[in-house]
């Protein structure tokens, strides 16, 4: 496998690199041995040591680490990016290519694809950290009182203290506003806000207290297929059981409750289902889903007694004529009481600037002990980073219109999402006219899911390399055109059909020529494989 | 219970909070139901709903959720603290109480305790995250270099990027270089270093990487006694065993490998020892290891066959005369290649700006496949927070001799090391004379751990309240003193005595009153239950 190969490799450097300090004695990594096994040679005693201690298996190996461990899998910065990692150091080092550079077009990392960070963003979090800056008549007032309000609330008025570990108090106060205010009143309760390390961490959290049981009464959560496969990674690592319901992809990835209904009702012979986890806007998929989805999730939700993670990071990205966001609580309490006083509700939120890893999660109808275990829970890592805290403060709580950095702040954030709207057209209709792929409409988020026609002996060919058959041709592609994507098999999909995943966010030109070599790409390998 | 009760507080506040949106119905926390039971009552329709959803245990309660997670403690975010919130609270609604303001001396929070953060630090943060800055003339010409240099490793020259999941490159170059310089040239492997959210972090995933089996063959894990809770509930999350051996008070907190030999022997009968966790400097305890006590403790995980996990995090802070911080990485090379290439080590460390979650771990002689394992694990959380990867480039990598920043930089590091290592002495000195108080000599880190002699009245009326006793001392001291402080009871200790964690943090007017006020309330203690 690529796996032990790269193993191999690594192996073979480390006794390079530990060769000149190792005198008399030598590691070698013998072909014959098995890799987890440590093997000394002594040129004047071979085979045997001073101490005894030579030949023997590591205590940490592949067949003794956590076995949950090892059944993750995580494309989205699986093998295929590792290769693209490879491929640009080599073309760095000169290794001719037929291509001069690769796109990365594999993950919605926004600044990394050249998105213009907010400038008030960068005022505020510059001010915080050196507030020496509050000096300066560079920076706006309001940016300034921003920044002061924020140290306030830290240990010793600095970014550098620990908060609390559900975040800083005045931060949950200010999501819990701009909760309320995007669902017209709806309350929000500060007490219900924590604070996160990206919105990663609030769900493997939320997810790891609902595990619980063994065999048939082992915790089942259900997540849409295709999914983002931190789902999968997370139910993987806790053991709990996966419960995979399928989009429907004929109709632009819409949920439909009667498939729910299968999913749960065939996985109540062997687990128990506990809860159901939406993303919306979709991620791979794109979609944004109508109100009538989303009540019929949630009544679907109280029907079987599901506890509902609802995944809204992609809330601000919506590009359809038609489509809206609907927030799960607002729909949830638009309901009525009888819904929204029962329904166990998680919902998580981040940051697009990802490298900040600031996001929050709400819960709604928690029981309140286990709220305590909760806090509890997240204590034990005392505290998520105070800069994505900060960040995450001025995301929810931005410059206001009679502030004087608003108009500057209006024109950027129009200018991301104008720039975005369009990409979502044109990635559409672009792969629209490639004969072998088809697209849905790209109404939200950050990517597109197209779904590949591969020929018959391409799959053949790449079942002969063990390698599923959208690997084998996102490999292909990334060796002959530099481009990197995520094979549909890293995020599920119905057997049988075969898919990629790209962010849109790569700058417009080179989205394009992104778009013209996947086209000049499909065709080659369509023609070369018929 | 106090967390019942709080659970009950929470739960009333959730009622009346709702109470103005749910119109005609109201939820009802009613004594006599289970306080997992939501409960929906409708004056038409008493005791019924119209989906006959109401009157049902939540999907999430205090029975079905993870036992792994209600087993976890966590003291040094515990009851002490949560109630010293509570008490500040208090103290700003004007209620009256015997101090003006309570002195958290519970968690080794430098920034919050008054140190002043490194100016060099703040600059090129700031100069990071809002690049505009780097045309200004008033941030110094290094501190521009670095954050360009830094900036130029980013994706898209932003902060705002995902990283590598391991980190960025040019920052595991620059920790790799440091750890050579401290080591005396013993070579580090970019490859075997993985930056980390904060030290916990890192420590988490390989004590995760480390667990497998059931009974006896479950993985058991030695952790000293006094631990950082850390660890302990670390292992309860993953239901791996922990296998505690005892520190030697009497000998200033040493680690005897002879107590380690019995510790693996006896939990050799009910588990698999796999790993042996050392914390120097030690926290709670404050002590230093010496290298031969190093030196024993590699040759005994050796013999054993147990992988080894040195947190190092304190290794700046050594107060003590005749007192040298050892790396256990360097011992280990130093003992001989028949060591150097077969222990398996792990360590830690992290920046002391808590707040940033900035930490790396080195890993030594660590299988490649594991190795590829450990990189899929880490990258499920896409990466660490980029701040704190900046920071810690930073804390690595500080200013030379040559450059312009080098004098103030001295001057702010050896100023904060100066004054802890004041405070170490004071803290063992005055907490030495009160009859009752035994402190061992602070010899690094940043804490102490005293001994109390408590009369035997105190330990009943404790029992009688179901109280660890050192937790019935510390919550008195909190409630009549304003002293936040975590029994020793949350870090383990030999069963029958009795200790309190402190931090030398506070500055040094603070300290000295801390010190005063423990003085004052001990005798009283003592006089009240003699």
């Amino acid at each position: 496998s690529s796996l032990s190969a790269i193993g191999n490799t690594l192996s073979a450097s480390v006794t390079v690199m530990l060769a000149p300090l190792l005198q008399r004695k030598r590691i070698v990594s013998s072909p014959n041995l098995s890799k987890s096994m440590i093997h000394i040679t002594d040129p004047q005693k071979p085979n045997m040591t001073e101490n005894g201690l030579g030949h023997r298996e590591r205590v940490l190996n592949v067949d003794t680490m956590n076995p949950n461990v090892k059944r993750i899998e995580y494309a989205v910065r699986g093998p295929i990016v590792q290769r693209a990692v490879q491929i640009e150091k080599e073309l760095k080092e000169g290794v001719k290519k037929p291509f001069t550079e690769v796109i990365k077009a594999n993950i919605g990392d926004a600044h990394a694809m050249g998105q213009k960070p907010i400038t008030f963003f960068r005022q505020v979090i510059a001010l915080c950290v050196y507030p020496d800056l509050l000096e300066d008549d560079k920076f706006p007032e309001d940016a300034k009182n921003r920044a002061w309000r924020i140290l306030q609330a830290c240990g010793g008025g600095s970014l550098g203290a620990y908060s609390a570990s559900s975040g800083i108090e005045v931060i949950r106060q200010d999501v819990a506003k701009y909760i309320e205010k995007r669902d017209s009143g709806i309350p929000s309760n500060p007490d219900d806000i924590y604070l996160s390390t990206g919105a990663s961490d609030a769900i493997v959290t939320m997810l790891k207290l609902l595990t619980s049981g063994e065999g048939k009464t082992r915790t089942g959560v259900m997540i849409s297929i295709p999914q983002y496969p931190l789902y999968s990674a997370a139910l993987a690592e806790l053991a709990a059981v996966q419960i995979s319901y399928y989009l429907d992809e004929d109709k632009c990835w819409s949920l439909d409750v009667s498939e729910l209904r299968r999913a749960v009702k065939a996985a109540r012979e062997h687990c128990n289902p506990r809860a159901l986890c939406i993303i919306n806007p979709g991620n791979p998929t794109g979609q944004v889903q109508n109100r009538q989805c989303i009540e019929d999730v949630i009544r679907f939700a109280a029907e079987e007694h599901l506890f509902l993670m609802a995944d809204e990071v992609y809330q601000d990205n919506v590009y359809m004529e038609g489509c809206q966001f609907h927030s799960f609580k607002k729909v949830l309490f638009e309901m009525g009481s009888e819904y929204s006083s029962v329904v166990e509700l998680m919902v998580t939120d981040c940051t697009t600037w990802c490298g900040f890893r600031g996001g929050y999660m709400e819960v709604i109808n928690m029981d309140p002990e286990v709220k305590l275990q909760l806090t509890k829970l997240v204590s034990v890592q005392l505290c998520p980073s105070i800069t994505g805290q900060a960040l995450l403060d001025l995301v929810v709580n931005p410059p206001q219109p009679d502030e004087p950095s608003y108009a500057t702040f209006i024109k950027e954030r129009t200018a991301n999402l104008h720039i975005l709207s369009e990409k979502a057209k044109m990635t559409e209709q672009v792969l629209n006219t490639i004969p072998g792929i088809h697209c849905n409409p790209v109404q939200g988020a950050m990517y597109t899911f197209p779904r590949l026609t591969l020929p018959e002996k391409a799959i053949n060919a790449a079942k002969e390399q063990e390698q599923a058959p959208d690997m084998f041709y996102c490999m292909k592609l990334l060796e002959e055109m530099g481009i990197c994507l995520v094979p549909g098999s890293g995020f599920g999909q119905r057997d049988g059909t075969y898919h990629f995943r790209m962010t849109i966010l790569p700058a417009t030109e080179k989205l394009k020529i992104v778009l013209e070599k996947i086209r000049e790409f499909h065709k080659r390998f369509t023609e070369e494989f018929s």
